[in-house]
């Protein structure tokens, strides 16, 4: 550990998977952020060992998993994949450190908070296993938007639909749009039935269908009765984070030709009457959150708006025409950011304070 | 009029507005449906009139817009501009012929009906005005499978979100997505806050934002109270159609990077519970409706499949998880086939059957 900083010495930090598409932009973050890290520690699968990542300005080799690469850290985020987060999450806890997953693999366990440090802060500090889950991409880009209203009117029933960018998929999402969006420029592609299909052929990458001028309702793997894993999170994350064991959530996640940003539609039924003023108010004074909500001046959320930046963006703020109590929201939220490192930073932040 | 066919002298058909996106579909589709006409006369603009377009095989010369070329017109179809329709739809009525319009002019006069045959064929009859409306390309794109299920559940409540394909915004919709994909191909854009912006310029053409690399969620004009038009017309449309003037529908309309089929989530809260397995059995036998569900596979529909088809693509079938009253589905429907030019040649059908 190194022993700078005023209230003892400074945490150490390790970040495993740093080579991957959230790692490369938890290292931008971490270099921007308030430095409260002593040694910050690379770590990737043996393959992309030695390798040399940037961070804070300096150049860090990347070291390979192992359990004596744990030795001295104090907090380590992990973003690997769900089976490899299984195995190594708890050796990491187990050499004494306080994991943050980015994985699913410990979301549902109730001895592991999930925490979104807008909504549920409050929560980290309850970690048995020394282990704290940070939520799915696509819960994170709605639900510091939806805790501030829910404060406010208490949530009563969600309906959401998602409009989820290829990099949720990792790097090889954003590689297989842009291998087709190289396809399909200057053709009439997208005219006729199948004819995506056929000149995109098994170019689909991670997707299991062409996302480039298409869009694609599936996102994970299959569960119970056709549900996705992804709409499965969404409904049990939203109820964990919010605390609200009981909330009914119906969710359709759906793939679009969009590099970078989750985009959801909202219908968010409260236990009382509401107003769009008041939701205003709250959203526009709410951590987190951005309010762009001016139709009359072209003024709503995109992607393109909110991909690079931190908060969750809300727009096209409506109280449903014929219920009095519900609002209708369009909210985007980058996926990399606050949908995965950023969130991950913060919670190592709280952790951080805490050890203190 | 011509004077073939069985039962007397065959309709002479006049199609406004055949140089655009939807003309072209309409006059494709009335080459390849059962020939039910006499003349099909070619009127667009005066702008347009001289060129040549091909129907049934046989090039077409296209008139100019005017009282007189309605001499003789048995049944109008209209897809032109809401302003173009208020002012000659009633001028081709006065003529004595019967209009289908396409425009969102007469949706709203309980004396011009709103019709989709395989919903409410038995309103096309009741035509006061000698005007039968066609509904809006959104609300096209879900009401006949809706329908179906309406008719055996009982629908309650809906909430829709939409993901419309650029051509909705006719050619200049397309001509735009040709040339922003264009642009992207091969950069690193849609990755940094306002690049696809800056890069785009003015080049939005009919959208208010770059829609390649981007989701925009908003279509048509500013009404009440921060809703789109396009979210009023199928809220609107959805409740004549299915005979259900109080249904509470919340609707978000949201435009995708894909050229042509609409696809939207539908949450539809119905009177009692409902099954899966039944819900299956309507959507496999209704008429119109292509089921198309077996996530297993990878079987559920995209615009890549449906564009250029006839039917309603339904897949994703799902109960609600929290209430056995409510399904979920994802829909696909090529909005200038059904969602246009299709259901206007299908009520011109009615109208003929209607006056022999």
């Amino acid at each position: 550990m190194t022993t700078t900083g005023p209230g003892g010495p400074a945490p150490t930090l390790a970040v495993v998977g740093a080579t991957g598409a959230v790692g490369t932009v938890l290292l931008q973050i971490l270099s921007h952020r308030a430095d409260i890290w002593g040694e910050i520690r690379l770590i990737a699968s043996p393959r992309s060992a030695g390798r040399k990542l940037t961070v804070r300005g300096e150049e860090v080799e990347v070291l390979a998993l192992s359990e004596d690469v744990f030795d001295g850290v104090d907090i380590a985020l992990f973003d690997v994949p769900d089976e490899v987060a299984a195995q190594w999450v708890p050796v990491a806890a187990a050499r004494g450190a306080v994991v943050v997953d980015n994985s699913a693999a410990f979301r549902a366990d109730p001895d592991v908070p999930l925490v979104v440090p807008e909504v549920n802060a409050h929560t980290v500090r309850n970690r048995p296993r020394g282990i704290v889950a940070n939520p799915n991409c696509t819960t994170l880009s709605m639900i510091v938007a939806l805790g501030a209203l829910h404060a406010e009117f208490g949530l009563r029933e969600l309906v959401v639909s998602s409009y989820q960018a290829v990099s949720g998929a990792g790097r090889a999402g954003v590689e297989t749009l842009r291998e087709q969006l190289a396809l399909v420029a200057g053709t009439e592609l997208g005219t006729t039935p199948g004819d995506l299909r056929r000149a995109v052929g098994d170019r689909t990458g991670p997707f299991p269908e062409p996302v480039a001028l298409n869009v694609v309702p599936w996102a994970g793997s299959l569960r119970e009765d056709g549900w996705s894993s992804e709409e499965m999170k969404v409904r049990d994350e939203s109820r964990r984070i919010l605390g609200l064991p009981d909330l009914p959530v119906a969710v359709t996640c759906v793939r679009v030709p969009v590099v970078t940003t989750h985009s959801l539609t909202v219908h968010a039924r409260f236990q009382g009457e509401v107003t769009v003023d008041r939701a205003r108010e709250i959203l526009a004074t709410a951590p987190g959150v951005v309010l762009f909500d001016n139709p009359a001046a072209g003024e709503f959320p995109t992607p393109a708006d909110a991909v690079g930046t931190d908060p969750t963006w809300v727009g096209r703020v409506r109280r449903a025409l014929d219920d009095p109590t519900a609002l209708e929201l369009f909210v985007c939220g980058d996926n990399l950011r606050k949908g995965a490192a950023l969130n991950t930073a913060q919670i190592a932040e709280l952790v951080a304070a805490d050890l203190r």
